[in-house]
């Protein structure tokens, strides 16, 4: 697999083939915001280290990136602090649902990683630092408008109230891990952080250009360095081990390319050195990825051979 | 990292480095065969996609390669019944101790993933399949000398003997799993295949050639097919996210190189397209896996570049 | 054992042993409240069904009840809605620490049991039923006041906000409920009337006199029905299984006598048809429970042959 | 409830009305000897503490007692080696499946209480001592048939044999508990004597007969002493606490008797001081306990006003 040409027929095959497929999943329902959206969505953008784009169907469309910002929100957060954010959270698999409680407290308050929810508060708390949460979260949204050179990316503030009224098991866990000291600021302001950075809202285009910097080292297309090298790397580990849920394994079995998937049905893939791809499709599958977004994928590492396990590569 | 010579400094250097480490772990004692061995040890191996062999240390000392063996075991099994295999082991991460029970019952019998001993015992069921474990073993051997191209390769029965001695949690966990209808066979053959197969010797030289046709999307150097690319990648894929017990994700984070460790102090790691790797030293870490060789592995890694998750490669 | 006097002189011995102790447990410390009391403390009143008292040492000095309240909630919700309570909330000892989690997420939300603080919430709940949280903690002193006969019982407000300030765990339990739908008014709402409730000052004999119509079949001395002899038997049934925490079958064992204790260091237990006792120590054992309080009924029990599981009673 | 005339009449109207019920529980079916018995039985046998007898329906039928037969072999293992026993089993409820393994990992292979599968494989253990499982067994009997004062009764072989045949868990566990140093002799022997312990046939006038020690603290009707009155409280509290599996809990506020129920559908229930009960209905609820005997035992507590948790009695 070589020309952008011959790329963007593949995205179309398989543009024209989700749209065939009668099983689409089950939209998240937990939030009014997220309810609402069809699940007949299916977009994608691939963007090569050369930087050419193929992209189709609903590619252009903004959906909630949900727990993809995780990714985001974990680079800025060792930026802050450095290797400092692993005495907080683990490196490990969960080996459990993604809102599992029970993992805490036999580990004091310890997530097993920064992309499960509890993770992903700790890296919250760690981003917020004594500040206000409309500055953290402000800072956190200019960084992907940086990462994707687009300022037209913004939180949906209905999503955001959404989370924040019904979430009481993200708030149960900040609360849990409060209680063993792992949450330094106050748990609404930390809660209302990871609420807003849940509710960006990109398209896959805005999304595959975010995550440029994981394909190349940590570099910018345009040359900027975003991370060193080796933090890009340990990222891209982190999404391949931990990037979706209690099926992380079977991602990597199946598909072998580092990803992070979102209950909005988004999925940024990271092929290193090769393409940062983005695909949506509200309907999720049984362990909560998007349904049809995991399907995609899998036919686009068939196609052009893309994987981290190959030889080919 | 291009050229051979350079490929054995870099060995060079290491092997020497961890001779002059004074912290060099703890090794196994629940087996005499394996408790006698001198923490002393360090053996490295690595041979390239051209077929180049750089070597240094205790290289040619054979030692009890143990869960590393659930590799081929794995390898063997996938040819005796395909997919088929899955309904019986899952494909996650286990987030327990390697010897935990908890999961099965949770789980109704299904273990997470083939290389924790429960995983390993139902393959082992998997390859008995009816046949006597003197047969089943024999094939096992055939196959590594196979792959190995080395006829000198043997079981330890030293070793073996000690296994079926000690075995309480192995024997529980396969008695477990007969409870819940995941294994066939009767417990004990099933077990003496186990004990027999972990009891395997072999030197870094050997087992990185063994490990060979896992770089090569399946092939061996000389041409021959031993699986399809597409399973190649996946045993790699497993190897990367269910390794190293319950250290998997940091090994992935750390060193970004598919591997299987085993309590005798070995580690195969496979690069694929570019080299297969093995080191030993007895001495474990608290994960259960090789101090020194993880070290090692780290160090190759820094040096060479080679990290699935870098574009540079 | 059958006259009040020699009951007096069994409390008075048990009184100066208590005095010589000098390991005397550990005063919990997450509440200010708490912290400042002195383990030097150690009192006991004893009520038998004739009505004669038997106290000795701190026994009019008020403590936070702390869990011992937990009865008279209990005892308040049922009243309220019968039997129906129990499908919101088990009647199984935990098996687990007292403030766990873990037991809630794989049981759905239902609490094992009304003495643990999840199920303790849950029976808040159900007394708050819409009112408003000074209503119901009011509701709930009175009824105190009136199983006590004493109008001198109040909540301590400093101890109350203590518990407000640092009761992460339960504002964790709390919402984690919520979220299966097994709290129905706002938790804050919840939570207040819960930390007030823990928050009742009593004494070993307001304790004791509140405690009679467990001893009396469920009726009051002055021969008042509070309660169904059926509902009677049952709450002490659940005080004997469920009453201390996870040392509840430890407590059965050794002194086989229904009872409640509290974090404050006070025990409230019940002989049917023969005492009602309460006793204080502020200092705790491993499992949480007053250290000298469980030691004085032990040897009370032994003194009086008092135990439920004795032919002699 | 006083004369023994009017006992023999609740007891024939408690037979007559199980007779009737149509919902009779399911049949255990992990043994053919046991899977054969028809859930049309139903025998109940009532000795007061002087002595009078009230039976009916099934009540000389011999049944599979199972796991009743863990109160006869605890207090024999007690006997042996007093309060040192409760270093290698605790005492507290399980809050699991009364085959869990779970607990046994957490807390490092010492079981919760002697009443579970894996404690009453410790007191197996306890009870072999070094003899060969011919003799263990033996001695059980002569001290079954010494408290029933009945010299027919006798292992049902084909019984034990089943056990031996499909007891998979029973050996993981023994095998799990070997492995943390908690069994000291060979597992098979252990395993032996416990298979021909569980299958003990008895009628329930022998098992009421068997039991009356218990509910005369100790002692014999004849007057001799069996153990001392503060081992058969503590026997009968773990009774109360850890009789009935997972559902101890219910079985003591619904009915408060101490009682231990075997999945042959027999119980044995202890009213200290007033009265020994057996029944048994080999027709199971969803907690492994017989049906239509807590429906019994349930009907004769109202009717008596039998509870250890009532004044009136």
């Amino acid at each position: 697999m070589s020309s952008s040409a011959s790329l963007q027929s593949i995205v179309d095959e398989i543009v024209a083939a989700m749209a065939a497929e009668t099983e689409r999943g089950k939209v998240a329902t937990y939030i009014p915001g997220l309810a609402c959206v069809s699940p007949a969505h299916f977009g994608m953008a691939v963007i090569t280290a050369d930087g050419a784009l193929a992209a189709g169907g609903d590619a252009t469309m903004p959906f909630s990136i949900q727990s993809v910002s995780k990714v985001f929100a974990l680079t800025m957060a060792l930026g802050k602090v450095g290797d400092q954010l692993w005495q907080r959270v683990g490196r490990e698999p969960s080996g459990n649902a993604f809102n599992s409680i029970v993992q805490l407290e036999v580990e004091h308050g310890i997530p097993r990683n920064p992309f499960i929810n509890a993770g992903a508060l700790v890296v919250a708390d760690v981003n917020l630092s004594g500040h206000m949460p409309r500055e953290s979260i402000g800072e956190l949204i200019r960084f992907i408008r940086f990462l994707a050179d687009d300022e037209t990316i913004v939180v949906d503030d209905a999503v955001a109230r959404g989370e924040a009224e019904t979430g009481y098991r993200n708030i149960a866990l900040a609360n849990y891990m409060r209680a063993f000291g792992n949450i330094h600021n106050a748990v609404e302001l930390v809660l209302g952080c990871y609420f807003h950075q849940c509710a960006i809202a990109m398209s896959c285009v805005q999304l595959a250009r975010a995550g440029r910097f994981l394909m190349l080292d940590g570099r910018q297309p345009e040359g900027g360095c975003v991370i060193s090298p080796r933090r890009a790397r340990r990222i891209n580990a982190l999404m391949l081990t931990c990037g979706h849920y209690d099926a992380s394994g079977d991602f990597a079995f199946r598909i072998g390319i580092p990803g992070k998937s979102g209950v909005g049905g988004g999925i940024l893939a990271v092929v290193p050195g090769k393409a940062s791809i983005a695909v949506w499709s509200p309907g999720l599958n049984e362990s909560g990825n998007s349904h049809l977004g995991t399907l995609a994928l899998e036919r686009l590492a068939q196609a052009t051979g893309w994987s981290v396990f190959s030889a080919r590569a």
